[in-house]
């Protein structure tokens, strides 16, 4: 893995005085093109041994480039708004926008490598840290990103003298640390977990650079070479508008004409009183059990789908009614804005992931892309095909953090779709509900019930499963929602 | 104060059950207007003595209306990114988007009254900090917000009633917490202390109601039908777009010809020898100084603000230069963005406030308010007025956080911008510096000079103030930002 970049590879100064100028000018004017385009952003991960000019190269590329559009972030130990989310949220926060250049100086790779080393996690451990960073790291190419990894490498001897060479300088000395020559006794070791990690995540479209530290010219060079052709080359494919093609077959509709949504028993119904009766009972452990000691350490998740006038909202204002509302947020889920929009179509959701002893609502969710966005067209089929297995990637992160995600599918029949939106055209503090979408989404209802088929199939897991609600009748519906909560808190807070 | 709130108000049940059906018809469908103008958005305070019914309150409007675009925050002990930031900052990042209905519960009220009664601070420091929340709430008002501010009262009889009866019922009876009798007993000082704040603080813009608790149903009613009035009165207003009228004649010109900007002494300048020195001499104390132990505890904020072509890029990366990129963070102030339009214009800088230990470098900044939306009409001339003393507020937060706040004027004459426009459209990798809209301000710069220097009048403070530099010569505008940076560094950490 490093063999190449223990050649001791030098450049003199009158080669690096002649060739740098240019190079500069030409990364500003890629770096402007990315900037007007507006297109992808540029993701630069920075990572590698002590004293192998790391630190260096991020103030380089500062320097040689336009640093009001280059966003580097260093990653101390997290603070308590982070801790209390999954580790990858930390990360996600950092991402630069579209258009922008962000420097990621210990990232993602340094935990997973550094408990291995110190031996906190075993091998298994590691190499699903490797595999999940792989699948983050394909999310964010399908996404649009650019993405350079470079790994500084120097070998035992170079970082020895190294290490020294900066010691012995008073201006340097205070870079080198008692925790660097900690890091040197492991050298070996360290050596051998990152080598094991580099190749099982340099893939093809985010592949390892290694970068021998040494030499300060050679160094700079080649970082500024590969930056530059890859701005460039990407820049040239969005400029001609190559478009990336969909691999895989959609999944087809049902043959036989049944499937998960029309063998609903969409009779099943309350009286009134047998509501009132449920609602209390259920409204009231509901309450007990956001008040649970052991919650202060969890968090829930609700997500609502459901077709228009399914009654969602009916549904959480019956949650909502048991609960404090210093304790939950809802975040309903429209068109998003144009931060959000400026990045990969998770991040909106991900910037709502609660603290731990919250709860959040979502009315509609990141379940948009497998469905309005499928069926409309917004996404193409190669974006929404693969955002089944990204979401799993998400509730599985969320779950192992500790929250608790239940996912309510809300079901009517068309017919009684209908009548409900004749009836808000009639009700005046209703009437804000109805709107010309509605009716046009109603002509559509094959495909979306398609769409929801398919979705349940590919993302009820064991550990975040969907819930099919007949919603026909209300008062079912409601309870249904309230007992599943129930249900999924106890079964969680008695674990 | 507190007078009317101690009548035993009482609703019947009858009376309760006949209003409320109507008033949350009514509610529902104002706050629906509110989210349709998206002109303007609610906020509510929620303060008062405890068991009077707060939190049943914030229930309430949040199953009477719709409790999606409802934010309920309440403001447990801040996390810590809050503590390393101003004490607003937290309400800052709470606040509601135009459009929507933020109830804060527990908000800036909180800290300075508690304060004062567990006598933690002096009477001086408590006027002081009403002040500041009358000048915030004012500023509040002016950028749209309709702040409605409820107290929530007891007599100290009917709170021990309250308290008592809330514990005798096992339901309820975790609500009665320690603190609370706590409380109990210092009843007479909090009242005291309470009313002192709200007659300090209740202004023609932002006044308070103060509503006895007692009485669910009348609790109810009253709030509901305040905050129903006062958005219905408001919507009405917008949609008849009323105007406010700016009170004051604004700054008039210099009447002598001779301002701060055109009695600069243009023609300092360094040779390149010099140059190198100094530069070589400050880049390596601002690099000893940003590594400084007692640096940890503050942090550093540089705004950049000139003409066009003024050399804000240049200098800001002579600063970077002598940086780890790791420590700062450039902000480029260009149009704002859908999320930050949504919100008072200092929001959008508020976000970028640094933690402790950091350095955030502003390339334009919110000075943008009282220069470039002033000379092109962006703003009203009442806005533009007010935000000087707005930001002398926010920068005065900043500094009294640990802040050290630095601001820099490149002033350069009209010839030498021209030169340096020319110059800019002949080098490729400057193209992208030079555009139509140069050109456009270079026409207006005598009203530009006017605005610069009212700027400066009213904004340059003993704890925040402005350096001008005189930025024909680069060399030499370099050099002072660096040695200006430099002892104001120095000066700060020796105190």
């Amino acid at each position: 893995m490093f063999e190449s970049a223990e050649l001791g590879h030098k450049i003199d100064k009158k080669t690096y005085d002649r060739q740098a100028p240019k190079l500069r000018a030409d990364l500003l004017d890629a770096q402007f093109d990315v900037g007007e385009l507006r297109k992808f952003p540029v993701i630069i991960l920075i990572n590698g041994v002590d004293g192998a000019g790391k630190g260096e190269t991020v103030n380089l590329l500062n320097a040689w480039m336009d640093p009001r559009h280059i966003q580097t972030h260093a990653f101390p130990p997290p603070s308590d708004e982070e801790r209390e989310r999954p580790f990858m949220w930390r990360f996600w926060r950092a991402l630069p926008p579209r258009g922008k250049i962000g420097i990621l100086f210990g990232n993602w790779y340094t935990d997973p490598i550094v408990n291995r080393v110190m031996k906190k996690t075993k091998n298994a451990d590691f190499d699903q840290s490797l595999e999940e960073i792989n699948r983050f790291e394909q999310m964010l190419a399908d996404e649009g990103a650019l993405i350079l990894k470079f790994w500084f490498h120097l070998s035992k001897d170079a970082q020895k003298k190294r290490l020294k060479a900066l010691e012995r300088d008073k201006d340097t000395r205070w870079r080198v640390t008692q925790a660097d020559w900690d890091h040197f006794k492991i050298y070996d070791r360290f050596s051998t977990v990152s080598a094991h990690a580099l190749r099982h995540t340099s893939t093809g479209v985010a592949p390892w650079i290694v970068v021998e530290g040494a030499d300060e010219h050679y160094r700079s060079l080649t970082v500024a070479k590969i930056l530059l052709d890859a701005m460039r080359k990407r820049v040239d494919q969005e400029k001609k508008g190559v478009r990336r093609a969909a691999f895989s077959a959609p999944p087809p509709p049902s043959m036989s004409g049944r499937d998960l949504i029309n063998t609903l028993n969409m009779k099943l119904a309350l009286t009134k009183k047998k509501f009132d009766k449920e609602l209390e009972k259920y409204q009231g452990h509901l309450n007990l059990l956001s008040r649970h000691p052991k919650f202060r350490q969890r968090s829930l998740i609700v997500v609502f789908e459901g077709s228009d006038a399914a009654g969602k909202g009916g549904s959480i204002r019956r949650i909502t009614g048991s609960l404090d509302a210093r304790q939950y947020g809802i975040v309903p889920i429209a068109a998003p804005s144009e931060e959000e929009r400026a990045q990969p179509y998770l991040w909106r959701f991900w910037r709502h992931a609660p603290r731990t002893g919250r709860i959040a609502i979502f009315d509609r969710s990141w379940y948009g892309r497998v469905l309005v966005e499928r069926v409309e067209g917004f996404a193409e089929e190669a974006d929404w095909m693969r955002a089944y297995a990204e979401i799993n990637d998400f509730e599985d992160q969320l779950v192992r953090n500790g929250a608790i995600v239940a996912k309510f599918w809300l079901a009517i029949t068309a017919e009684e779709q209908l009548k409900r939106f004749k009836e808000r055209e009639k009700t005046r503090f209703k009437r804000f509900k109805i709107t010309e979408e509605d009716w046009r989404n109603r002509k559509k209802w094959h495909a979306y019930e398609n769409a929801v088929c398919d979705m349940i199939d590919r993302t009820s897991t064991e550990i975040a499963p969907w819930t099919l609600v007949e919603a026909n009748d209300k008062l079912h519906a409601r309870i249904k929602v309230l007992k599943t909560l129930v249900e999924r808190l106890e079964a969680a807070l008695e674990e």
